[in-house]
Formats: structure tokens, sequence, C-alpha cells
């Protein structure tokens, strides 16, 4: 159906229009409409504007983020709060958003959400409020009140499924993640993806079908999504329900705090970190006897991708690593099984551990987790690959180097440091280090990691 | 997402299941309950468990009306009504309707509604009440009482676009049905079909899409079928008003009544009669001044179809009886367009006219069209085609000349009527005769009148 | 609150207006609308101009029949259908219907109802359908359509208490009737009554309140009327589902039918007829097995009535006839918990005789009990009135006695034939005659029956 | 129907009980349960445990504010967080509000809004934000987010009347508000009041009957409180939907910045208080533009204490003053049409404006009105109550002096610092203090001031 949606058109036609959010549910104070409208430095309507954009754009083919900054420059957004309530002035925007001149519904929809969290996040996460977020406990509690704003925490019988994996992944692959989706859906399990296409649009739309001969009145397509996600991974046009999360920290800890089970399909290296930073928290003691259901599948065709994660997972890991999770090739009906199976589970610990439906409290995430690793020089040098040490610390010091060195390859951030300073020194076994690489070399050969040229590791592995 | 639906396995998996209706909406009376458990020559439950087994094979690929009946023989539906209201007791029903042992909540609506339609059949219209259906009137109030006791009256605002056309169509044809069904969808139009696959089911799946991103809480997907057919289309699972009448002219006097405009898309020889049956009634003086709006349509391959139906209609019925309609090609939104400003069109008269918007009572049908037409040598005798007649009259014997000629052809009943009594013999001008078989022979090699052999007229023309 | 829902005025206001369904669910065929029309002699044209103004002085003070029909003459209905639906038309219609020009939302459900019950009776219990109503499955079948078509049988859980008594009682009696139904209300039970003023409006008010503390969004408040007591009894303005019945048979047996206990408040031989025709079905043999709570109740003051009836009950039908209800004085909790655990009793047996729980099949009622009784000289001479009889024989000819009496006491017909042929010939023993003529004597008393001069009786007892 | 609330016995039947949301609505995050449970000086667990016992004896006729809590003295309330979400544990809680052993669903909700208001008052309104309340924009801020966190901002149509007025007030007066109610709630107006008995009840029993016969699905019957009331006038059973402010000042914003227009009925010094409160604002020339309709009114017996009221205002703030509200006496047809009327009138300024409809912005309110004042000698005597100043200001400054000589006459507080202080000394016109002192002596003559002994004027006017 994709080819509906598009409106491809060489004069790149434009709207202007007033919209009204339908329920009326969503109301702003006066302060929360001024931050909004302030363009300043510290104001937020530029990221208020770019956020829209992606909105706006919302289920078009393009991949590219920087495109529709570029293909609508003229687009500007207001907010105005008034006699019904939020009001949404838009001048110049996309045309692909409306039909005969009003817009879709479903795409308003998205735009109400994008102002709300926008709005939370200037008054509730804004600078007065920075002592907050200082302490783990007061981080987990801005993402729930985020959660709670965007009312995703309903206390509703356990039935969320997240998907991960790539957002550009192959038509087989995405066929599969349909299927899946479609399993999971008529065993009555919602969707959470970080909403954009590939991996992230399959297991809605799947589900989508199957939700409507189950006749599911209010089925959840739940995108989460930051700022800097948002533009590259415009939300597919099957998310109800929106929410942006600060920063990609955030992100995660929200898709593990509401999700009651994760299934990974194949992916990028981003996908590859995903697994790390979950294993990284599965692996504490602390969450040693939490149920959490993980399960990785894709098509016949894609079971080498995860011998091989499987692999380097017990390799550095250990077995014990991989009892967490479970490996389903081929078999959508199973795999939407197991994952039932795994959420009842799931459900009978959380009343037992007198724990809420809605949200992971009992899950433990250290401040470590929580806050962002910036791949520098010394933060890599720092990194301790070692056999012996505690798994969850391990896989931890694991997604740091997988992420520097992505970093160092594909991110310019990344490259100009390895430019400047030469290859990262990573102290590790020689045995983990060669298996990270073959895995990196791997991605790059199943084209699921862009390189320009040749792949060139930008480390040294010193012992 | 077809593949998703099929559940075609080599051991025909069976499941024996109790099923209550959800909203609870269905109650019946002991007597009707017993009509519908009678086994005896006058009784229902034959009828009953035919249409059930087609329900419960709903979505199944398989194009043979009888391949469901030989393939689940132990098959067996009881009706009860207990405690709560109406339950349904299946026994070795198809495991196709089920997941994980729960029958899909869209199967077991249907199959209430497949009871609620029979049981108010053997009541209402039984041989009770055989004299109420001798007057066009009195078969109009026949009409209007199932469709209202199926809740498919409601008094909203006009939206409901008929899609007719083949149920076995071309991949592109098919394709094209989805694009059409999604523009409709978008513009808030619900979907009325013959409820089986091909361009009965593509409208609807568009259209799925299109009312999920506006966030139509209840579109309607209305299937109307009726016991001959019901088994050969099984309805298509997105259909979630499934609406039995007792015989086709009373299918289709119900698609022309609820109806606010009809789209046909490319089809067989039962496409080709509905034209003929639709233009039959506009082309009436009582219908002159209704709106009606009727698109013809099809992606740019499919074009010569039109332009030979179109030829047809032309020469027989004259070139005024082509105003009633407009072909489309290869513009899904320009026909969703028209259908959209065609159905505001009819809604202004209905209020002018003090009809009501859910049924067109205006429409004036006379009882030669709500009764059956058996070709027979003398029935096919006694048309007249000629030039010269008023063009709702020659309409009228041009279907049934179409409906005789295809059952001579293709139909067990008409081809041992040929082989015993020879050819029609059917009065009519040359041209005229030549221009219909042109038209048939045009529909067996675009392979959508299935012959075994060489095509051979079945009629003799008569000067 | 009653003072604000009068208006009294000596100009008499009255209103023009045009009203359509808010949820536009009723809908008429053609043929209906022309029988509500139609103003002949078998036309209801009449009956529903009776019926809507009685609707339309709803909450009136007045208890007079006839003073509305005086009070309005020119008040006129149409009734319509088109565009959304129905359309009504009121001509000099009471203004105390209306707010500022608007008719109460409440009064025009009511106005629909009517609408929607005559146009069933024309149609399905019409005289082309008078042969179904010759057996008592057929009047059964009958009732059973009716309050079918009127939205009244739904499957959920039985909690439907039915309140009989008197439309003019004391204050104190009144109070108590609102103190029960608060309490049933707090026990979620839903309240059904002859829906007019008095015992039949006291337990309403009590609910609605209480049902408003319990937030119950959907409560029950249903009038089942007939149209020679609906202009007599007009329904009271709590009452939130009408249904017309055509006769009072039917309207008796829709009581026992859909509720699932009797609480009977204290009233006058109407209510004792009541209680007669329910012992007469109770006490059959057929349905000794069956569950049916009934309480006999009122405020201490009234508890020497009780004590008359139950004294008359004992002598006449016997100690065990007395085993079939409870009489409890000043206590409404405890009639309010009584019914309810009633009520659990006849959900249990419904489930283990897989009977429904929206209408109750199980009760046997024979034809005798399903048509009416005209109180002739030869229909009482033929009355048996002796010790020794089967109770339920005996029970439902103590109710012919009651009715005739009363009828000879104080009904225009009945009176004269007394006048033309002297008293009723009653044959009975004499002990139960003169326990009859006491109960009588006592309602005289209690002024429960208005007699014009002293009280007289107007039969004689042949031993 | 006030008898069947009472459960007066004399052993006084308490309940243990767990209690859950029935709408699953109100999610608490681990810190905000955190709070409710502290039971130091700071934390809230005593705050919570008194407006849960107020909440839990809704609709006791004891009018004392400390009887509850000594006839309760081991009733505990904790606050849990687990599965589906929050869930309340009661011990020894008063059984007044179960109906045999479950608590009453009104009841429970006004317990999870006590729950909802005290954890956001904790958190979001605590010491760590004690900056944000400082300037008058803050605290309006802060108004904002505890309505809006209690769901009462909703942008529906403006319907709102507050109603203000005694607790104790006759029963003629109380039966017309009841009467006044009646008719707002005709007319579609939903009800906002104080939340107690008398005035606050009168309008929400009677507009809870019109709002049934209207069919009115959700109606708003709105009590606002604050901690130091509730006990006092613990929340009617009608209330359904409750907010406890923090203080006696934002409740006051509260009311006038979502009520769309007030009645005030009869009452006592408290009343009097509230309308120089408002009128201290309307004389703003901020708001002179502003239109907010205000009604005066009661049975006819009250004229006189309108008239007094109405005196006193023409004298002190001339009578340009008194065009800001009406008087209607003994009609409450008149108020309700006069308030419908005036609220359409906001309804067009807010959408001139740019306002919402559900929170007045454009109200202007000085810092000062949302202080408290505290009546010291100090205090009293920089008061200025001469001709000549500005209405608006005087207005305050009469207000401040009213509170004043209250608190001197019947509070604990202020009859200790006359006691040791002696007598105020107010600076004012002499014909201003007379009248004041007039207008106190009559709602003492009137029973509206309770008062042990005689009145003695508790200050000293200084010229």
């Amino acid at each position: 159906m994709t080819q509906a949606v598009r409106l491809e058109t060489t004069t790149l036609p434009t709207v202007d229009a007033h919209i009204y959010p339908r329920g009326g549910l969503d109301i702003l104070s006066r302060e929360e409409v001024a931050r909004l409208k302030d363009a300043s430095a510290g104001g937020l309507h530029d990221l208020l504007r770019r956020c829209a954009l992606a909105v706006l754009t919302s289920g078009s083919t393009n991949d590219d983020p920087r495109a529709a900054q570029e293909m609508y420059p003229d687009f500007d957004i207001q907010v105005l709060q008034q006699d019904r309530g939020l009001r949404i002035e838009l001048r110049n925007a996309p045309g692909m958003a409306f039909v005969d001149g009003a817009i879709i519904r479903g795409v308003a929809e998205l735009l109400f959400a994008t102002v709300r969290d926008l709005a939370y996040m200037a008054i509730e996460l804004g600078p007065e409020r920075a002592a907050d977020l200082e302490s783990s406990a007061g981080i987990t509690d801005a993402v729930f009140g985020l959660l709670r704003n965007a009312r995703l925490l309903h206390p509703v019988e356990p039935n969320l499924a997240v998907c991960w994996g790539g957002h550009s992944i192959s038509r087989v692959e995405y066929e599969y993640t349909k299927l899946v989706g479609y399993e999971l859906g008529l065993r009555g399990l919602d969707i959470c993806t970080g909403c954009g296409p590939g991996a992230m649009k399959g297991p809605m739309k799947g589900a989508n079908i199957a939700h409507a001969k189950q006749r599911q009145r209010r089925p959840r397509y739940i995108g989460i999504t930051e700022p800097g996600i948002i533009a590259a991974e415009s939300p597919n046009p099957i998310v109800n329900q929106l929410v942006i999360m600060p920063d990609i920290e955030k992100r995660l800890e929200a898709f593990v705090r509401i999700g009651h089970g994760i299934i990974v399909f194949p992916g990028g290296v981003g996908t590859a970190e995903e697994i790390l930073y979950l294993l990284g928290l599965l692996l504490r003691d602390e969450n040693a006897e939490l149920p959490f259901p993980l399960i990785l599948t894709g098509p016949v065709a894609s079971a080498p991708y995860f011998e091989q994660i499987d692999r380097f997972i017990r390799l550095t890991l250990g077995d014990a690593a991989a009892s967490r999770y479970e490996i389903i090739v081929g078999d959508p009906q199973a795999v939407a099984r197991r994952m039932a199976a795994g959420i009842k589970r799931v459900r009978e610990a959380r009343i037992q551990n007198k724990d809420s439906f809605y949200f992971n409290w009992g899950l433990d995430i250290p401040l470590e987790f929580q806050q962002p690793f910036v791949p520098t020089h010394e933060a890599m040098a720092g990194l301790d690959l070692h056999h012996g040490r505690r798994p969850h610390e391990l896989a931890a010091d694991l997604r740091r180097a997988f992420s520097g060195i992505v970093a160092g390859n594909v991110k310019e951030e990344g490259m100009r440091r390895i430019e400047a300073f030469g290859p990262f020194q990573i102290r590790g076994d020689k045995d983990m280090m060669e298996s990270l690489d073959a895995l990196l070399r791997a991605f790059v050969e199943q084209r699921r990691m862009k390189i320009a040229g040749d792949y060139r590791p930008c480390y040294e592995v010193v012992t």
C-alpha cells in the first residue's frame, strides 16, 4: 500500500492550515505555549519545527534525515491556546499530510503528541529542574513522568511486545516482520517500536490486520523516538501513540520499562548495541530473577545473522548469557506463542512482586546505563574487555566499544577524532576483539552497516 | 499479508468449540432457534451448516464452492439460546478460523450474523408470510426488514460506496482496487461489496489502511451475499458487517437501496449483468431525476474492457444511456473525488425529496426486476432485442439475454437445456446480437469467462 | 423535587415542534409510517395521539385520565421518515414538556418509544397476523417480539426488580418506596414498574440517587404500560425505557417474563389482583421448582394491609401458598438484601435450566392467564370458589371474582350490568366469600378503593 | 432522600477494605507513593488520613469538623502502587461508606481524587518548588497545573455555573437552591460548588434530576475544597469531581478561573467575603471589559438579606459596583435563563479574546488576592476604608476588614488577639463602618453567624 501514501510530485505542493485536536485532550498552560514559541537559543521553536516536519512527512519513502528540511525550507509551525484548546498553525506544510486540503487525522494526532512532549520537556525537564536528573531514581522518575503525561501508562493486562530491528532490511526480512506482527496481533498483543520504517513498521502492519480480524477496538501501535532520530526515522503511518523522549538513553529506558517482552529482528550495528544494552541489564544480579522474554528472530535466510550474534555473545559473555534469549528462525507462530507465554510469566511475577503492570519498576538500571557514552580516545582507552569480568559489566563495556567503533567508522564526529588522534587503543583479550571485528565485517558484507570504501578497523588492541 | 491468513495444512485440523456473541446483541426466540435446528426438508439446518462453513473458511484461497463441504464433511453447527444469550456449538470446524484454540473474533461475528439472518428469513420471510412477497412494495419491505434487522440501516451521513467487479481478476487490477479503496477511505467513505475475494476484497483492504490513518473508529466493510453465492465467494476477512439476502434479486436490490454510489471494476459476465440491471433501473423515467453516481474504472491496462462495454451500451441503449455513468482509467484519486462529489449530490437530493439517507426508497424498482429470470427456451424466445424499444425495457431484456447465454455456455442446467432442445432462438436486430457476441468473445479471450474448449454461441438470431 | 416538574399555568401554553431522535436508532419502513398516519377506523393515529399526549404530560400531578385530552384538544402528532431517520411533528403540544422551546430529551425518548411500539403492533401484531396470537406459545412469542424490538432484552446479569403497588398511596408509604428503591439501587439492581406515580415512581427516584452514587452509567428504569392505562398513569419522568404492550394480560406477562423478582408495595384492588395473578402462576406444578422472589413490603404503619392480604391468601389458598412470598415490614435494607439474594438464586436456576437471563421462558403461563376475563353474569356464575380445589386454579378464579366485584362496584360497564341484572351469583364456600368481602371493605376504609357512597356488595353467595 | 444515606448506629461499624480505581486512570510514581506514606513532620500521611476520613463520611449529617476524627480514631489509610495500578488499603473505615461490605463507587472515586491531589501537591507544589509560587503568574500556573492534573480542564462548551452560599441555611432556602439547580440542569449547565451541604448540595441535587431527564450522560458536579475546609464541609454525595486545592486563596482562584458565571445564594460571613473578593476583581480596570455573570438570588423570604448586601455595596463601593451583579428574588427560571444568557456572552468574549473556554486566563488577579491575609492588629490598622479610594482597592480592604472582624468574633486565634491587645483600630469613614456593623448584626440576628452570647464589636473606628 505504500505507493498510495506517496504524493511525489515535482512541484512539492504545500499547504497552510489550522489544526485542532479532535478529542480536545491536550491542554497547555500559557507558560508552556510561550516556551514552544520561543525561537531563542534556549527556546524550543526550532526543535518543534524539525520534529513536526518529520511527523508531517510520515510514511515518506525518503530515508534521508535532512531531506525533509531541505525540501520544505519555508515550513513553519505555531502553537496557540484558545477557546476549545490547543490550535496549531502550519505554513507551507508538506502536501502529503493532507487529503483534499484536510490533514490526515492520524498525522494530526502525532503532531499534537509532538507538541505535548516538547512542552513537557520544556517545563518539567527544563533547566530549572536539572538537579532532579542527577540520580538514577531521578532519571527513572523523569522517564515515568514523560510516559505518564503521554498517556502511555494504563493499568491494562500486560500485552506489549517491543520490536527492535533495522530500518533498512531486505524484502524477505520485512515480510517476515509483518508475519510475526500478524501472529502477535492475533494473540492480542500490542506493538511498540522505534517508530520508523523497516522492522519498526512491518510488525505494526501485520498486527493491524490481525487486530481488525480480532475486532480489537483500541489497539496500540506505540512509537518511541527522540529528537535526534525522529528526522531520520520519521514515524510510520500506523503509529497511533507517539512519544518523544529527550535522548537515546531515556528512549532505551522507556522501551524496557513499558515493554513486557522484546523481539529482535535483523538489524545493523544499532540493533547489536541494543542487544548488548539489554543483556547488560538482564545479567545483573539485581535482575536475575526478573522474567523478561527476549526473542531473536528472522526468516530462514537470515539465520547466519543470529548465529554470528549468538557466537559473539557466548564467546564474550559466556554460555550462561545465552540463556537470557531464545533464537527462533522462520517460524512466526512459534515466536508469537513463546512471546505470549513469556508475557504471562511477566504478569505473574509483577503480581508476586507487587509491581505495576505498566511500568517495570523492578528492573534495576544503574546510572551508567542512563548516561550517554561519548567515545573519546580516553573513554575508549578506559574500556576493559577481558575474560573473567562480571558478564553485565563486560556487556556494558562491549556496548561502549561497539558504539565507539561504529562512531569511528561512520559518524562524522568519530571519524574526525580517528583522523586527528589515530586509532582507538582498546585493552582487551585478543579472541574477544577478533570476534567483535568479525561481527562488524559481517555487517558490512551483509550491507547492514554502510561504509564508504573498504572496511578498515579504527582501533588497535592493546594487550 | 494474504499468506498469513492461510493455514493450509495437509492434515486439515478441526476444532470443537462453544461460541458466545461478544456484545451479546443477538437474541432469538424459542421458535427461531427451533427452526434453525430443524433438519427436515423445510428446515434450515442444512442451509445454516453450509453458510457457516463458508464463513469459517473465510479468507481461504480456495476458489471452489464445493471444496469446503468436501474438506470438512463432519462439520456441524448447533444454535442454543441460554443464560447470556445465543450460544453456538461447533463440531469439527475448520482450524483456520481459530488461533490457539480460540475463534477469531471477526469470524465469530460473521457466524452470528449468519444465524441472525437465517432465523429472520425462517420466521419473517417464511412460508407463512409468502403473500407479503407478491407485490413490488412487499418485496421492498422484506429487503428493508432484513437489512434493518441486520442493523445496517443507520441514519448516518451518506458515505457508502458499493464496489462491484470480478472475484478473479489480474494482479494489476487487484492492486488498483486497493488503491481506489485507499483513496475512498481517506475521504471518509465506507465500502460495500459482494464480500468475496478479488474486486470485492481489494477496496476493503485499501480502505482499511486509510481508515486507520484517519482514525476512523467504526468503519463499515459491508458484505452482501446470498445462500447460493456465499459458499463460492466466502466472505473476505475484512468484512465486519455481513448480511445474507434470500436470493440474487434481493441482494441486487439491497446494493442499490443502501449504496450511495457504485464503482464497477473489471469483472466477468456477472459484472456485465449487474451493469445492465442498474442501467435498466436508471434509464426508467421514474428514476430520471435521481442522482446515482456510477463510475466504471480500472488500471490503464484494463481500458479496453471498459471501451467494449461502453461501445456495447451505446450501440444497444443509445448514447444517452452513457450519460448515466462515467469511465475513469488509471486514476484512483479522481475516482474517489468524483464519488465523494456524487454522494454529496445524493445527499442533497435525499433532503430535497424527504427521503431517508440509509435506504433509497425513491428508486423505482418494478416487480420484473425483483423476480428471478429462468432462462428457458420459451423465456429466451420471448425476448425482444430490437432498436426502437424504450432503453430501460431493452436493458432489462439484454440483461436476460446475457443471463441466458451465459447459462447456456457455462451453467450445468443451461448447458443441459441447449443439449436437449438446441440453441436458443432469440429475436433481435442483427447488429445488436453481433455486438453482444463480440462482447462475450472478448470476455473469453481475456479469460474473464471460463469455458471448456472453444467458445460456440448457444443461440441463433431470428430476425 | 416534584414541584420543579410542575408548570401549572392558567394559560396552558402549547408548543409546535419538530423532533428527531438523538441516537437515531429508530427506523421505520414506509408501510409502518403509513399505518401511524392512518386516522381511519382500523388506523392507529388516534391511539398514537392519546399515548403521545400522556407522554408529553409526564410528571404532571393531575391524576385524571381524561384531563390531558380535554386540556389539549388541538394537540396533534405526525410521524415522518426522512434524511437522518424518524421525525415527529407536534402541534399544540403541552408546554410542560419543553424548556425554553426545546423538548426535554427524556420526554422525546419516550415519544419515540411510543411510536416504535405502536408501529410494531400495527405490523407485527396487526390483523394479518391474528392467527399467530391464538395459541399460548404464539402470545408468548408476541410478547417476546415486542420486548425485543423495544431493546429491553439484553443478556446482562439478572438484576431487574419489578415493583408493584398503588399509584395513589400515602406520603409515608411513598417515602418508604423511595427508601426501598435507594437500597435496591445501592446493590446494583435496576427497577421496572407500571410507570405511573406513587409506588411506580418512588422506587425509581430512590434508585436514581443510589445509582448516581454508585456511578452506574446506564441504569434502567423500565416502565411497562398499555394503551388503556397510559393516559391515566402517565409515565413518570424517571422512566428511561418505556414499552407499550397491547393489553393488560400481555403487560402482566411482560412483568413476570423480564423481572427477576417482584416487590409489592401497598396498593388497591389492582395490586391485589396482581398478587393473585402471580400466585395463580407460581402455585402451578409446572412452576413449583422455579425460584421467583416475591416480597410484600411497606412501612410499619402499613403492616395491617399485608396482614389482611396474608390472612386472605392462607384461608383461601392454604398456608402452603404463603411460602411463595415473604412479608417484610419497615426494613428497606432487609428488602433489598433479600431481593438481591433471591435474584442470585434465579441466576443459578437459569444457568442450570439453560434458560436465558433476560426472558423467563421457563415460567409456564397457560392460555387462560393470557386471555382477558370479561365479568358478565354468566362468567361470574361459572366461578368455583370452594375449598378443596387445586390452589392455582382457585387463585385464578379468585382473581376473576375480584376483578368482577371491583367492576361491579366501580367500573361503568360493571355497574350498569349490576343495575340491569341484579347482583352476581357466585358459587363459593361461605368463609371464603366473607373473607373476600372483609378485604374489600378494608380497602374502602383505607381509601385504597374509591367508592361513591357506602360500600354495598354487588354479589350474592350461592352455596 | 438524606435519611437513606444516614447509617447512624451507636456501635459505629467500621470496615477494612482494599480498593482499586475502577477506570484505572490514576497512576502514581514510586516517589509520589512514598510521600503519601511518610508520616514525618513534612510528610503527608496525616493530611491524607484526615481528608480521606472526610470523604468516607460524605453525606453524614453531622456538621462538626472534628467529629469524624473522634468517632473513628483507629481509622488508617495506606496507598500502594501495584499490578493494575493504585491500591488503597483502609483500616477501621466508617461503615457508612460501604454497602454490604463493598465501598460505594462514588466514595471510592472521591478517595482516589484525594490521593491524586495530595500526591500532586507533594511533588509539584512541594518545598523544592517553592520559588515557583512567589509570583502571581507562578501561582496561577500552579492552580492551572493542579486543575489540569485533576482532569477538570476540558475544552467543552462553556457551561459551568458556580454556586456559592451557606452550608447551614433554612429549609426554604435549601429547597430554593434545588429549584435553581433543576432549572440550570434543564438548560444543560453543570454545577460547581464548595462541595459541602446546604447551598453547596442543593443545586447539585436539583441539577441531577434535570440532567437525568435531559439524558445528560456525563454531567459534572464539581466540588472544590481545601484541606482546612474538607473536614468541616465533607463532600456531599452528588459531587463526582472533587479537587483539593492547597489553600483558601487558590480555592477561590480555582472557582473564578473555571466557572463561567457565579450564583450566590444566602450565606453567612464567608459568603459575604466571597462576594467582596469577586467584586474586588471585577471592579479592576483590567477586568472592566470581561463579561462575568454574577447573580445574587434566594427565595422571597430571603429578600432582606440581599437588600442589605446591596445597600452595603452601594454605600461603600458606589452604585457603579452594583452594575456588576443582578439580584433576582424567588424566580428560579429567571435565574437559569439569565445565567445561560450570560454564559453565552462569556463564550463570545473568550473567542474574541482568543482565550480558552476552560480556564479564564484573561481575568486579572493581582498577587495580593492570591496571598493569605492574616488579621493582626498591625494589618487591621493598615486598612484604609475611606470614600474616594478606587473601588477595587476599597473592596479588597473591606474584604480584609470583614475577615478580621469575623476572626475577632468567632475564630479562636482572632479572639485571643482581641483579648490580648484590645479591639482592632480601623481607620475608616464613619458611615462605612456603621454600615458594616449593621450588616454583621443582621447576620447574627438571622443566625447566619454563630456567636456565643451577645454581639460586641471587636473594633474601634479611628477617624
